[in-house]
């Protein structure tokens, strides 16, 4: 069901010849209220496609109506143009669904540089307004995915322990991005919807708190991409009013959710690897601990390998700052896969007793002995798959 | 010649069986005088081998009179056997040399987290000394290399213009290291060797300003090693004083001869990568944003897919922070090649005017015009046989 789970939410998604494949390429998401409460968070890159300066404008004033989306083209480092053609996506797509430009968000993904076939674009927007449907979540994960294999969707429902026969309120979701995930997010587009009823300050913040737990906690190869668009919107018809603690619950939920999911499919990989830091003295120091590790190409090569090993864990951690992150070096402890391979900053157990042949995921604990706080960042290994994808394909 | 082209030095180098392929595998450098001044620069990796403990001591007096290295084992991460087995090899060769173990340097280079095997090490220092030599420069060069597939050596004569007969003063050195190059150095052994007459304060200032400018300059894969040792010896054997600036030249000129022969050697690359950045504000600003660039695993990816894929140089200058490289995205120029590929922050020539696939070497320009200062990184491409070497071989 993904974004139309809620109530008050229709979607689409056609296939407007963007992609080469002719695969559904076009995206629109509808909120028919009764609230039209919207937030969104961006990629923090300096350099950010045009959709992304439009839509952080238009969702400035914690209102939008729609979304809508397009796989097959960034309109990333297009110039002046590149915002025409952005604004002119925007204004055709209101005017099909009878909602004001300025209160439509556009996201975009695909490959930098290149300008979007706009009369294919438009098309397409025209074709999917007319699709509009409250099943229709589905087809609009599908229409989102890049090098994606699978479309990644979402449905969180919360019911009220004290009426458990009323339906409650819902929180869906869809996203993209198996290539550049990374702090702050990367080539990620999520849209989220919910029939919660709330103020924009509250979805901003439950937004927030929600994407800095799970999404900013992925970390497939380190790079940020010029698009990350997670989007909220609150149609209130639930009729259930939701305070920010409740929401950002069922937020995290649903974030964390997709990112498992991108993650499991992140171009190329053969692992999902789990990076957690315990006994840091801040979760901010456990992040940069786990961060550290998680963009080791030498560690994440070494996990493609089969082989747990630690002593490029250990060199990774030795790379954060004192005063980042206190620790003593001499009191390192590493597990991979619950077997203990280093302790006290040298020989644990046989390493030979980790199989990571046999698993997919891999789950790294570093103890750091300095604390009590800790933080869990995911990445992938490093393999041939990804550089075949990388480098024979421009994106 | 290597480092013995300083007058006032000898070497050996020999095979002791730490290497499974029987070659050469440890190394001496003797300083015969008459002076015994030495500075070193060391990894700040917070986990560092038991030789860096070791050696930073030991110089810290400003004198050195010989350096111990070996391959085959690293010694890191080995607890507080691994610093005994360290002292004892300082002992051993301080005995066979007749000097002080205080004055005797100590570096090992191989695989973290196991002991090394002191039989075979100190049998093959006792060999080493018995064959010193003042031509010993190559064998030490090849007792060095791990996955390096040739020696790496330079030598840097100085004469005064108004003395061209005269003999001059050298520079000479050997370095090795093919994989964790990164900022702050990285596995990298370098010992230098020079027959000026400095004093202790001297050598130290123009060895960090050296190295600050050429090694820290390298980032193959931005994983930074638990071993990396810049080590310089000074004899005094010219007879000629040598002030800070000149010793700095002449150490810089060595140090991007060593540096270029290890980007050009490095685990499984095909391309030279050399990001010049310029217009920034500060040459911090400038290195900044050119590191971020080598940094990029997606325009490693492309560039060894021979695509100029300025799209990917772009997305990863935008994540430097503003407080760190002021710069206005919109003002970008990227060349590749002299291929203006992206002008003002968008498209330009057409990319396919570059042909990545003649060249090993690919110089990237990025031009923030911000303000009058430039810098250069150098970096490899990501490579199927980077992540073949990196996951097949345990290091």
């Amino acid at each position: 069901m993904s974004v139309t789970a809620a109530r008050g939410f229709r979607a689409a998604g056609v296939a407007a010849g963007l992609k080469s494949t002719g695969e559904r390429d076009v995206a629109l998401v509808v909120n028919d209220g009764p609230d039209d409460v919207a937030a969104a968070v961006f990629t923090t890159n300096r350099v950010f496609a045009a959709p992304v300066a439009w839509s952080r404008q238009a969702v400035a004033d914690g209102r939008a109506s729609a979304v809508v989306l397009n796989s097959g083209g960034a309109n990333a480092c297009t110039g002046p143009e590149g915002f025409a053609d952005t604004h002119r996506t925007a204004e055709h797509t209101a005017d099909a669904l009878g909602v004001s430009a300025g209160d439509t968000l556009v996201c975009s993904t695909g490959l930098i540089g290149t300008r979007l076939p706009m009369t294919e674009l438009l098309a397409g927007v025209d074709d999917a307004s007319g699709r509009l449907s409250d099943d229709g979540g589905e087809d609009a994960a599908r229409a989102i995915m890049t090098t994606d294999t699978v479309p990644k969707t979402v449905v969180v429902t919360v019911r009220s322990e004290d009426h458990p026969d009323d339906e409650g309120w819902t929180v869906g979701g869809m996203a993209k991005g198996a290539g550049m995930l990374a702090p702050g997010l990367a080539t990620m587009l999520c849209v989220l919807t919910t029939d919660a009823r709330v103020d924009a300050a509250t979805a901003d913040a439950a937004l927030r708190a929600a994407t800095a737990a799970t999404f900013d906690r992925v970390d497939s190869d380190g790079c940020m991409s010029t698009n990350d668009t997670v989007v909220l919107l609150a149609s209130g018809a639930s009729g259930t009013t939701v305070d920010v603690d409740a929401l950002t619950d069922a937020l995290t939920e649903a974030c964390a959710s997709l990112a498992r999911q991108l993650v499991a499919d992140a171009e190329g990989a053969s692992h999902d690897i789990a990076v957690r830091v315990v006994g840091a003295t801040t979760v901010d120091a456990a992040v940069a601990v786990a961060r550290s590790v998680t963009r080791s190409n030498l560690f994440k090569a070494a996990v493609f390998g089969n082989d747990p090993n630690w002593g490029r864990v250990l060199s990774a951690v030795g790379t954060v700052p004192e005063s980042v992150a206190p620790f003593d070096a001499a009191r390192l402890d590493v597990s991979v896969n619950g077997v203990q391979v280093c302790r006290a900053g040298g020989v644990g157990d046989d390493r030979d007793l980790v199989d990571l042949a046999a698993s997919r995921e891999v789950h790294v604990l570093v103890d750091l002995h300095a604390g009590d706080a800790e933080a869990t960042v995911w990445t992938n290994d490093l393999t041939h798959d990804y550089v075949h994808e990388n480098s024979a394909y421009s994106s």
